[in-house]
């Protein structure tokens, strides 16, 4: 079974925003098990959507659209769909009434083009849309079939998990499963290393590493004519893969590192402070994100000066001339100093150098990480420099590789 | 003068990555005047690239492709262009030389497979890769061009802009110019409102509002036969908004608001210090996010905690209870605490409900900033709950406002 995307949008053609849409709905399809060859964008133009759209079902059985569905004139999908299969539209009276709802919830009136989107081509499917007005549509006719949904991801993305997956489960021939094995505390070419054979061969299950903002995971999917045949072909690689990752297996299929650290915080009861200097504040940031996280943060402090470290941290002004503010022993007073001065049961810091300069005897992403429990004070020293590693990344994998180093403070 | 891009990577279908490149390349063919009607995304399979490449030259004169151009068996673009062309390939020794030392200076041995990157077709015009190994190519015959530019948005950027868009300025009849008004301290739907007739009424020069990481700018934008008859066209318009929005505008073409604020900071010789609620660091991230922060920057703190705000910041236990942690008076003990622990000029504070839960008689998005100097103690209250604002997108409004508060300080 084969699918295509299809994007209507001038904005999209004009650049003023980058298409999500199409790399989640890939993603999806992927995980179906439906093959999907082109992906295309064209504007709010009825005569170009119909030639891509005939193009597109010479190609492929089923047609995504995203976007064109709202309730402006140029707004001109569905038109063109009802049209391609030769379908009228009809107004919906539930559809108008759920609209009419939206906007006296919203304490709004509701504007007369709004009607529009009670239009529905005769005998389409209707999908509901729990987060904006534009319902999502289903026209299936000579075994061609498209789905509409509206542009805005946060209205496509829940309606494409509820409606459209039990819908296009059906077509697929296969069972598709996959599971994703978190990793922190190591490097991505360690990994990749350290997974080299298994990664060649596989075809089925596929083993994949992904990296994104700095976190690590391998996805392993299979394939099979069932879904306990798909796990049989995926269980023993997951097996072998933590076997050989050992301790850096933090999950399967689990949440984000960030998470990850708040929940094993908050189970174990432990409250956390944090003193940055290069990173100004991100890890404060990153565990603040999550909600709920008030619980176990007690403080966080941004100290860039030595003068800050000092009068703040209480950092020792000799270790700062001695050692330098980047070093392991400025490191470590100033995850003591912070944990004293908050009362938390660990303190963390990170001191290092994002550049974009760095100093005579230290290079760019040289940092720092101090840890400070009742029982013990250790910093550990990290290279994140890099070929192609700027100021914001080198940030950035110091506090994931800070979050790393206090999950396995509180596993052991 | 038309345009397609073609975007090329299995990677891509599979949803492992969002396609940047295309709304990158289309922001810029706007700004040439160059129009798009379609973007296409297909694999590494150079039957489907050949059969696309086929149909964008109908419709086309320029087709812009990324990505395949790499050093592994599966990065094909190069070879199918050629082959479309009737061309043949041919080692180039310059080339092979470039990717040799920048091997040498990665202090890395080549792989044997970086060779296929010096293979050109013949008579193709070569584009320098300051930032990677795979040069871009332009290859132009019959009055058809393709632009070949790899795929990492590393290398793409810097190519196009000193390569591609001195070739394509070549094509474009008109000479297009734009002007950014760039916009702080007041909402989206205000300046929509203030803006209105003129945006309705805009068509050579268009006026369109952006926002990205919740700020703002006003883009107007001509095109006329010469650069002067554009400018003619732009500079009335935008001094009509300028007097519209009147103290809203921070700058013309300027920087993004937190480099602004830090110039500022930087240009008056004064100290900041922050101290953070419901954004947990956010603040301070953005401020040091910017090189050569650490001059202006004295001390962030986050205090979650009604503990941490008194014990750290000074605030007095009477206020957090007869007013609450989300209050102006709190908001305003904030920033004088941490103005005087930290010695800074500026003391900033932020205290919200960022969500996901509310409490009884303060709802999601009340947010508190305020500002302290040695003149004066002020806060502002802020309501940035919205209809679609998540924890996240609370989080960066009421550091944006932030820093514009920060911004009108410094100008007063």
């Amino acid at each position: 079974m084969k699918a295509e995307i299809l994007c209507v949008g001038t904005e999209l053609l004009l650049g003023d925003c980058v298409n999500t849409n199409a790399a989640y709905i890939s993603s999806q399809l992927k995980n179906l098990g439906i093959d999907v060859y082109y992906q295309t964008v064209v504007g709010d133009n009825p005569d170009r959507l119909s030639e891509t759209l005939k193009n597109s079902f010479l190609r492929s059985e089923i047609v995504i659209l995203t976007g064109g569905l709202g309730p402006t004139y140029d707004d001109l999908t569905k038109e063109t769909i009802a049209n391609y299969f030769g379908l009228e539209l009809k107004e919906d009276k539930d559809i108008l009434e759920k609209i009419g709802k939206y906007f006296i919830n919203s304490n709004t009136d509701m504007p007369k083009n709004n009607k529009k989107q009670a239009l529905i081509p005769e005998g389409a499917k209707i999908l509901n849309n729990t987060t904006g007005t534009a319902p999502g549509i289903i026209v299936s006719k000579h075994g061609k079939h498209a789905v509409l949904l509206p542009g805005p991801p946060k209205e496509m993305q829940p309606m494409f998990e509820k409606e459209v997956i039990p819908f296009l489960t059906g077509f697929s021939e296969k069972v598709f499963i996959s599971k994703k094995i978190n990793i922190c505390g190591v490097g991505e070419s360690t990994v990749e290393e350290m997974l080299s054979d298994i990664m060649k061969n596989s075809i089925n299950p596929t083993v994949a590493p992904y990296v994104s903002e700095g976190e690590m995971y391998i996805r392993v999917a299979a394939g099979a004519q069932t879904e306990k045949e798909a796990e049989e072909l995926i269980n023993p690689v997951v097996q072998n893969i933590i076997d050989i990752l050992g301790k850096y297996v933090y999950a399967i299929d689990g949440v984000n590192l960030q998470t990850h650290c708040v929940n094993l915080l908050k189970r174990s009861n432990t409250k956390i402070a944090t003193a940055e200097s290069c990173t100004g504040g991100l890890l404060s940031k990153k565990i603040t994100e999550i909600p709920g996280s008030s619980e176990i943060f007690e403080l966080g402090v941004c100290t860039y000066s030595n003068k800050a470290k000092e009068k703040i941290l209480k950092v020792n002004p000799e270790t700062l001339k001695k050692f330098g503010a980047v070093s392991k022993e400025t490191a470590m007073e100033m995850a003591s100093g912070i944990r004293y001065i908050s009362g938390a049961d660990i303190g963390v810091s990170i001191t290092g150098i994002a550049g974009p300069g760095g100093t005579d005897d230290k290079e760019i992403g040289l940092v720092y990480i101090g840890i400070c429990t009742k029982d013990k004070c250790v910093a550990r020293e990290f290279h994140l420099g890099g070929r192609l590693r700027d100021r914001e990344s080198i940030r950035l994998y110091s506090a994931v590789n800070a979050l790393s180093l206090i999950i396995s403070e509180l596993k052991n």
